[in-house]
């Protein structure tokens, strides 16, 4: 049985096998090509903190297969939770349905709940863990829009130091041959310990410097409550927001990211450039996840 | 790309065709014949307010015809207008469906976000707007249970002030050659700058004048929270409450609807006479919105 | 139409039909098997409080059997009875599926639910009134685990005086040729009453003079809030638990249930020992349930 908890339980050439699989399923994520692939199956959306976008996201891709979904909101988890232990839920909740995806506040939790489950479990997110089909979708993202993933120089902007995302996304891109640009308030830095382990060619940038070079800019929301006060918040964040400005620097092949939601880090003018990618990053989510749904069910 | 945002951008033509598809899909509705015309497709119930009611009839709607629905709680909805502009939401959302039904509480909403969509909005209730799925469900069960709406005499009773679905029905009744009185307390009478907007044989009465002359009485809640003082509302809708000695008066064809749900303005005997046809009304619901559906899905 | 209300609507042979029929469901339960039995029906979960292990079953059941299911969350629920009546609730709800599965916090509702519905209605749980669905379960579990259920010896172990699902399994069991031994503390023994009304073979024991003899230990939850202090509770429920010492005293072929989830009743290394079979109880919820639907839906 296959689970898929973390973006480091994956080597280069799982990666490529399920973007190569992503782009099949793409023509039935747009509704242009019927697929029944998963019909008889039954997907548990386990949700322990409320995700909604990640949860549609699973839940089209699911039923656009021909499955279908049972939905534990968080409220109905979370009085779960006070009842039993969470390897009790498992047990349970994997005697009906083909998969779970699990998004939970402590990190491990989809690890362990995959010691307990019957059926395979895909991480959803787990506090500051991992969110791996995010990162699947973020080098899709990538992938589609330029062609390929090794050879790009790629910025990291915003929040470096606890956004999960980022921390999953640049595992991965170190297992291609990216350049990487490291770009934050110092407050906000990727933290030395982890920039230690990482092998690959990463270096701190400002914006400005590199703007005009790089392939991709990944942007992550910078939340108010890093910060002791709101004004120091205010005049981090403004130096790290994407503006027409910074649009007219950028190469016109080049492209920007966002996992969404985004609160300030995007002007809202950049969405009718061409080098905003965010709402289509959120489409791609879509056969992402079918892909990795097939991967484990089928 | 086809919306429904206001019973207004309907034309007499359009209705009529929308309730002559809604009488095929009667069978559909009543499991008599089955259909899977709309397999493969997948509606999102954005609710950014509960109306539970309303959502079920959609989601059986979409069901029965074969389609999948992806529900987004009032809970859940809230959650994501904190963290984003209904612009983002909507933005992200049209990637997962194919198309939205959203309930908001602000005016304007379900057309602001048919303007950022990707895939058709159908309006189900924003705020004091409109609701037009409602209207087209009344004006259906009108035409199916008398046979006919041109040539009708039609009591609208109760709150005529604030009812939206008051608003949209009586801009629709216009269309038809019908004659429109309009019962109401005083301090609930349909707003004056309305009334004249509209074109129509539509004047004021008492129930007792015309009660044995009209062919539908249209009765609405009269909600506690419009009176200053609880004894005077229970003055004024006590005059305004449909009883077995109301049903006597009137004609054996008339019939007698209200949108649901009913606290005291309809007395539960008068369920049993055959004037009664307001939860068939309420199951007129899943033909109207399977036409719906179909109307801006296909 | 053919409700599910009470065990005590059944007689044996209807059980017995019954728990055939969950069998031949078995294997679309494990997936080995397809069925579109129910295709085009739809089922509403109506829950006015939170059961979601229940709700999952019912879901998982109707889905894998090709049907669709509509969910009323409990807080939504709670809203819709704000507004209207429960008669008034069921009226329009029944426009809207096939059959409904409701569970309410009052005694006696599932009943007058099924007065006022167009469809069939399941009670999943009424307060301290009745939840046939697991006493089917319940009897499954030990059919398919033992081979039979005549000429067994039971032992009910635990709250035996506000336990639902005792009061109906015990009902049940009644009908079969079973030696019943209860188990309890003298402050959560079966009500004389109840007892009084019951035929069988039905006396009181203590778990050590029976624990080597029984094929059948049933365990329920003892709660806390039954005692008026902590230090009573916590040294009755301790001389009530299965721990690996009592597995050990078991015959090799006798088995422990329970409705879950548990707290403390049972030791987590016994979920190890073959006598457990509590999980695989969870999952034949969904062949019995299967057996269920169908039967009163077809």
């Amino acid at each position: 049985m296959r689970h898929l908890i973390s973006i480091e339980d994956l080597n280069k050439d799982d990666i490529i096998r399920i973007l190569n699989k992503s782009e099949e399923f793409e023509d039935v994520a747009l509704g242009k090509r019927r697929s029944r692939i998963l019909e008889g199956k039954i997907l548990a959306n386990l949700f322990f903190e409320p995700s909604t976008r990640t949860r549609m996201s699973f839940e089209t891709a699911m039923k656009k297969l021909g499955g279908e979904v049972i939905n534990v909101s968080a409220q109905e988890a979370s009085s779960i939770a006070k009842g039993e232990t969470l390897a009790d839920t498992i047990k349970v909740v994997s005697n009906y349905c083909d998969a779970i995806v699990i998004r939970h506040p402590l990190e491990g939790a989809a690890r362990f709940a995959s010691e307990h489950s019957r059926v395979p479990v895909i991480n959803a997110g787990d506090g500051a863990g991992q969110h791996p089909t995010q990162t699947l979708l973020d080098l899709y993202t990538i992938k589609k829009e330029i062609g390929r993933i090794d050879g790009l120089k790629i910025a990291l902007v915003g929040d470096l130091k606890y956004s999960r995302t980022i921390h999953s996304l640049i595992k991965a891109l170190t297992l291609f041959e990216t350049k990487i640009y490291l770009v934050s308030p110092p407050v906000l830095e990727l933290p030395k310990e982890f920039l230690e382990e990482l092998g690959g060619d990463i270096e701190k940038a400002e914006l400005d410097q590199i703007v005009g070079d790089v392939d991709v800019i990944y942007v992550t929301r910078i939340q108010k409550e890093r910060f002791l006060d709101e004004e120091e918040y205010r005049k981090v964040t403004g130096s790290y927001k994407i503006t027409l400005e910074t649009v007219k620097k950028m190469k016109e092949s080049a492209i920007i990211l966002h996992p969404l939601p985004r609160v300030d880090e995007i002007a809202v003018e950049v969405d009718y450039t061409k080098q905003a990618k965010y709402f289509k990053q959120a489409f791609y989510g879509v056969p992402v996840r079918m892909a990795i749904l097939t991967e484990v069910m089928l």
